[in-house]
């Protein structure tokens, strides 16, 4: 099956330079795949002449030519709010990139644009899948003995217990899907290991994810998510996003003082001549750029955020991430798996969040109507 | 003045040895303290025999001895019910510890037991300061910029906006005292920079904050706890102690990835040796050993919690940062911050969560009943 990408070329802060040379690379390492350019057609060009690349355009097979143009030629700002990204914007390359996997042009579509723009407009173009209420953000977070899939990261600002059960079963699908795990565990981050902890969504919540068919492990700490206690971790996105963002926070600071210690003195630096081997691997270890790509999970279509400041190589893992996603057929999972649960009862469809402040800009009737809805604040 | 600091001599994982070596440092540093040492007089005694420090019970000067032994017959667990803790140990060392702060024989308490017994024991004997309706844990965070107070970490499971602003201004005196700052700032921790993210709980209070007297730098972001934007981040528990147990889990993971990486084999050894500075510089900018002590702030009287796990210098801290707290008037300051905002119309006491697992054990009345209550949920 040839998979075909849909890249935002012109988002990120590097833009076509970055993308050009992720997707060519991409390319390259394997026939199974076409690139579909998202952008301004002079720009892409251009670059791709720079990188004596434009031959690729002709590169024809049966499936087509291998990378290929598609005119877009509006960008999404990195600051641009998000409504007025959706109503004003529909000439994006973020926007055609979405459409094209709408259309069943693409399999998938990466950007490295506005998340919020990303969100919105790939929510609102294509649509949570039938018996998914809200989608999550997941990423991979390296751990002690691996990767931890950790969702939603800040998706949205707020979820009920059903929301957290529904972010569950995709994480499982995604680490089962791309990880090759045969029964991933799940845990439900709270604080403190008893029970009896934590706020009442989340306790609803594990009685939830206990009734539910996961391998679900129990709470889990913040400790927990590093040492790789379970597969998958779940929490509500607003406190995904603040975990998120501290670890970056944190790590960073501990990679400054490394630096700033070696660099102190000549004999400092001279200490780091001789401790290069022992640098390079710890940079590998803890090298972000490895685990780039968050999947915005519960589409009809697979859409990957890859960071805004990736470089070629980390929006390749992007890309990756995005084709391994397809081929692995994540969304029949998600889908096969909430059709189970809903025969069984074990799901009910959620009524919009009151004062939600990133309602669905259409908002969808519930997939069973014959099931009863229950209200959950 | 005096400072008396009753700490609990039985608790946290190494018990005596590591708190009465701490005391008699901390005795050492300087003349105006007295430590009480709670706990089984004999273990205390063979210990400070041990320690060839018997001779301390008897230095007396006009405030009496330095050093003095009160008794306790029991320990409090450290996976003990804190409920069974309350009712039926009485007589444990971390009780008798906080008795003292009631009954005015001790100004503060230290102890590195069971996190959940010793915040539901001091609020059930202390209370909470007038118009304070939760206490919160706070804790001094090391940044690019110094240290930055976190609170609520993990007292409470839920928070309503107005206790937000609550730990705000316990927060920011709690900096004002002990780092002589003379306006903190004050960020809120929010996803995103704009204000119409978040949710409905957290902008509410960002409105409470803009409107007190407290300097309100605004919405703040995982990432900006640790570069040191603010001086306090404020947040609720449930946040606040996931993002902390996030912080320890990937730090510990970053220095244990240096330490394997340092030790692969003999030429990377033979590096560690030549960098023996830089790793050393690193170890002391990382280490938490330094920032140990948090702080159960709102109660009436001065309570740190210790890490279980910590050695001798490590719990001196903590007694060094309850002797600051007391020494610069800590509770005085927010009783008096508390008492202008009421008297401005700014705060209005809270009636209790509904369903809050932490439920007081005594409900006591709104501080000032004259002033209508406004139920928010």
């Amino acid at each position: 099956m040839q998979i075909k990408i849909a890249i935002d070329a012109m988002g990120g802060d590097h833009g076509p330079s970055v993308t050009i040379t992720a997707a060519l690379q991409f390319l390259e390492r394997s026939a199974d795949r076409t690139a579909l350019l998202v952008g301004q057609p002079d720009v892409l060009r251009a670059e791709l002449k720079h990188l004596k690349a434009l031959h690729w355009l002709d590169e024809v097979d049966e499936s087509g030519a291998r990378l290929q143009i598609v005119h877009a030629s509006e960008i999404v700002g990195m600051d641009e709010d998000i409504r007025s990204a959706i109503r004003n914007k529909k000439n994006s390359s973020m926007r055609i990139a979405i459409d094209l996997v709408k259309s069943g042009d693409a399999h998938a579509c990466v950007s490295a644009g506005n998340t919020g723009a990303l969100m919105g407009t790939a929510k609102f173009v294509l649509k949570t899948l039938p018996g998914i209420d809200r989608p999550a953000i997941c990423a991979a977070l390296p751990t002690r003995k691996g990767v931890t899939y950790a969702l939603d990261l800040g998706a949205n600002a707020e979820s009920t217990p059903e929301h957290l059960l529904q972010f569950a079963i995709m994480g499982a699908m995604l680490a089962s899907a791309v990880e090759g795990k045969t029964n991933p565990s799940v845990g439900l981050l709270n604080i403190g290991s008893e029970e009896i902890k934590g706020n009442q969504n989340v306790k609803r919540a594990g009685e939830l994810l206990k009734a539910s068919h996961l391998n679900f492990y129990g709470n889990v700490e913040g400790t927990d998510i590093y040492l790789g206690t379970t597969d998958v971790v779940v929490c509500d996105g607003f406190i995904g996003n603040v975990m998120l963002k501290t670890s970056e926070g944190i790590a960073k600071m501990m990679g400054d003082f490394l630096k700033e210690e070696y660099t102190k003195n000549i004999f400092r630096k001279m200490a780091a001549l001789a401790s290069y081997a022992v640098i390079k691997g710890f940079r590998k270890r803890v090298d972000t750029r490895r685990y780039n790509g968050a999947t915005l999970l519960g589409l009809q279509g697979v859409v990957v955020k890859s960071h805004g400041s990736a470089d070629a190589y980390a929006f390749g893992k992007a890309l990756e991430r995005a084709a391994s996603e397809v081929e692995h057929g994540l969304l029949a999972l998600i889908t096969t798996e909430i059709e189970r649960l809903h025969a069984e009862g074990l799901l009910t469809p959620q009524p919009p969040l009151v004062n939600d402040s990133q309602k669905s800009i259409v908002k969808h009737p519930p997939a069973h109507p014959a099931v009863p809805i229950e209200i959950e604040h």
